[in-house]
């Protein structure tokens, strides 16, 4: 990805009892997304966790999505208006509390 | 990304007094991991992080290196091998412990 992109990831925590239905998130979550941001979304990933960085570890994160812009004010300018939107539909696909960073690209 | 490759993520946690220097972890740390991990290395990812989720908040890691392989026996045989100098050059740019995590790309 471009080196000054912005990128907002939400890391769904993983832990006893947590849960992520990937599958609606993937189908119905992702495509919500990307059709209510427009044009300002330039990418999106989505990453499963499978595993920590010791053996037989947890992964710290059931799932992380990724969402990247041009720059701040155009993520606030596209998220914003449906930020009431896509909040609610969460707790259709997880019962956690999401970890939210915005990040610059650098390489 | 490729659905189905290999992840690997290190989260450098913000907090009092943690440090990352950005700088020496693109110009020399990176080179030195895609020189000893090779082929093996299909991609490589460097976010800074800028700020969280609620305004005004900082974010939760001062950066996240996403090291992409096509399969975890791939990654395993690049990094073991080398695993030890790529971990004894962590304290020349960051005074935090990384949290690790392995995921499988989704999209």
């Amino acid at each position: 990805m471009k080196k000054g992109m912005i990128k907002v990831s939400a890391f769904y925590p993983n832990g006893d009892g947590s849960t992520f239905d990937m599958d609606y998130y993937c189908n119905k979550h992702v495509p919500m997304a990307k059709s209510l941001l427009g044009g300002a979304l330039k990418e999106l990933a989505v990453d499963k966790g499978i595993a920590g960085g010791m053996p037989n570890s947890p992964s710290p994160y059931l799932a992380i999505g990724h969402l990247y812009f041009e720059s701040i004010a155009e993520f606030q300018n596209a998220f914003g208006p449906h930020a009431e939107k896509l909040v609610a539909d969460m707790p259709n696909y997880t019962n956690t509390q999401p970890v939210i960073q915005i990040s610059e690209v650098q390489q």
